[in-house]
């Protein structure tokens, strides 16, 4: 194991514990909301978000409790989302992570209550006075998130990817359309870490460069995995777009193009990270893994 | 038209003006779930919700623009919550206030992301500086809010309502049912506009028990007019509740005993806010026309 995988697995174990504690178990009907909202927010997998605010606050040597909170907010709205994407209504999906999805262990309205349930715990959690004593720091994570997952952001983003007539989408267009559906919640993450780390703005703007490049580096990934099941081997197909109308990276440039794409804006994400030095080793891995990850 | 009715009609025009202008309508994908929002929140009947927050934070002479901000973001969410509890998997209601429910009047995916967007959007609100210059009030009225709705309050109080043997139900625990279905926005309503509006702590103390009561009464007149049509008159029955095993109000207690309690939970509410002098006339008002309503 890297020293970068033996990171990201050590801060998704705290990740993991914290969002426990955030859930604490409850009787009766109470308890059946919450037993939805652990299924869907634990033993979720990489925790790249929470990953990206833990590492960016890392670097202005913020308090871990504090960062860890924030990333339990990201990575709450993330599981919203993934809960209510999967319903019936929308993608349709029995399985996340292979295990059931929310509403096929529960049932689809038990899945829309913990959903809205977790999106309005995202809030609280940054709200609360544990996540950083300056009110004013509180604030402007809570509404950056809002920005980042609401209409203008993911939530739009979703609606895009469900209506737009994507087979005649154009590279800028599929790129808005993950800047929004995808982007904004990783922007966020990054953006969201420096500000609870108490970085100056000259440093946000550089992890707001950083990561507008990682998100989309993510989903050229995502596309090419969609096709290939592995970004860098670019083995034979295993898997196929589920929609085959739909204009993706891949159609658009082709697998070498992608890749070269994803190459390419990884290692601007980097370079934009030049000022920090070392200490933003945790992030500079993050593009890395991005670009290598296998699914 | 009684001093009260005129203003209530006039904050809920206030209320809706400021609605649509958060709400600007968009081209494309991003246009439809805003058309969407706007479905759901607006053309919203009497906007009681935020006519607590303005009446309470009148008492304090705030200024109205941020009350009808605090007032937007409560009704934000009463609304997400409309949209969400009409989806087929929920209560399944083609109707609302007369009209097709969002999900009849696009689809149930465009309903769920207009739903979640909504209640993004009432952080959103909740979190801008133009709400409150201090950050520390942002953050406990987005704190207050997001308890009050959340699994610990409204979507707590729909798990309860969807999966518990209702008709097992002695008075305890329907008072706790409603006391977070739709008590805790209520509660949140009165403390949130004492909170916007810089009242001190026994002051909103005295706003919470006003709100408590006042919210167990709205209940009550809810059961009374899902019976009889019109609580004060108690006329032949125009109405039945559609699950006839579910315990209610009306069942445990009777007609007149219901509507005993209301009228007394009413006086008690109004008692609470003597203190206040003819500053609370609009809240004891409110009060008063919780019990008198046809609808």
């Amino acid at each position: 194991m890297s020293a970068f995988e033996a990171r990201i697995k050590e801060t998704a174990a705290l990740v993991e514990a914290a969002l426990d504690r955030h859930l604490p178990r409850r009787s009766g009907p109470l308890g059946r909301v919450v037993d939805a909202m652990r299924h869907g927010a634990l033993d979720g997998g990489k925790r790249l978000r929470p990953f990206l605010v833990i590492a960016a606050a890392d670097m202005f040597d913020c308090p871990r409790e504090r960062s860890i909170r924030a990333g339990c907010a990201v990575e709450m709205i993330h599981c919203y989302s993934l809960i209510h994407d999967d319903l019936p209504a929308m993608d349709d999906s029995d399985l996340r992570r292979g295990r059931p999805s929310v509403h096929k262990a529960f049932d689809d309205a038990t899945a829309i209550l913990a959903g809205d349930a977790l999106l309005t715990q995202a809030f609280e959690i940054l709200a609360e006075p544990a996540t950083h004593p300056d009110a004013a720091v509180r604030c402007r994570l809570a509404l950056e998130l809002a920005r980042a997952s609401g209409r203008e952001g993911m939530v739009g983003g979703q609606m895009i990817d469900i209506y737009a007539e994507q087979k005649n989408f154009d590279l800028a267009s599929i790129e808005e359309l993950q800047r929004l559906k995808t982007g904004a919640i990783i922007r966020f993450s990054a953006i969201g870490g420096g500000i609870v780390g108490g970085a100056g703005e000259p440093e946000i703007t550089a992890l707001r460069q950083y990561a507008e490049d990682l998100g989309l580096a993510f989903q050229i990934v995502d596309d090419l995995l969609d096709v290939f099941g592995d970004a860098v081997s670019l083995g034979k197909p295993v898997g196929q777009d589920a929609d085959m109308d739909k204009a993706t990276f891949v159609k658009l440039l082709g697998p070498e193009g992608a890749r070269d794409k994803a190459r390419s804006l990884v290692d601007r994400a980097k370079s934009h990270l030049d000022r920090f030095g070392a200490r933003s080793d945790a992030l500079k891995g993050a593009a890395d893994f991005v670009f290598a990850r296998k699914n």
